[in-house]
């Protein structure tokens, strides 16, 4: 195997895992807190636009971690240095 | 093996695996968000409305980790850098 | 093994795994949320019109995942264009 093909078959399979197992917990986190807080609404009907906005900002924060996964990925696909430097004349 | 057959091959079980794995979390997130959306509307249903907008953008956001994944999976099918190179003459 | 055959056998292990993996998560997510419906119909009847219409958005929502296995493996098998390169003379 030349390096062209392993260093382009270790960065599809790295930027394919990256994101598949990037994704599980955000997921995960993003369905408890989703869950809690209306489960807090229902508890407290007055409070509701409170807990939205509180809400809404740790979903940003717990999306921001599935958003560093997809930046890598990207990066490995479309900005890699190594196949740059592999596939340079 | 050519380069080609590797490649392909790699980008292949990298597209599915991505796809599968990615789908794990995103479904049972939203299923514990949406049964928890179920069990505050049966014990507040004056709150009907507010518990279903914020049942809403929390889906959003959860669906956006599987639509990542999906994003990943299609670029390494149809817009692979490393397959357009290996085929390139 | 020659590249026909390598590239075949990757697109037709891979569907039918993504396909098998794909289905777990949503089939589990959607029985909770079902399951939590009918238990919330049966607290408050009144109510069983805004859960019934709540639960559907939301089956929805966890159905995209599996509909993203499904169709990532209708393109590995009828749309692959690895195999489309792989097989053009």
């Amino acid at each position: 195997m030349d390096a062209q093909s392993a260093i382009g078959i270790a960065s599809i399979v790295t930027a394919g895992i990256t994101m598949a197992i990037g994704s599980i917990a955000p997921a995960i986190g993003e369905g408890n807190a989703v869950s809690q807080a209306l489960r807090s609404i229902a508890q407290q009907p007055d409070e509701a636009n409170t807990i939205s906005r509180t809400l809404f900002v740790g979903l940003a924060m717990i999306e921001s971690t599935a958003i560093y996964c997809f930046v890598v990925t990207m990066i490995l696909l479309f900005a890699n240095p190594f196949w740059s430097w592999v596939i340079s004349p």
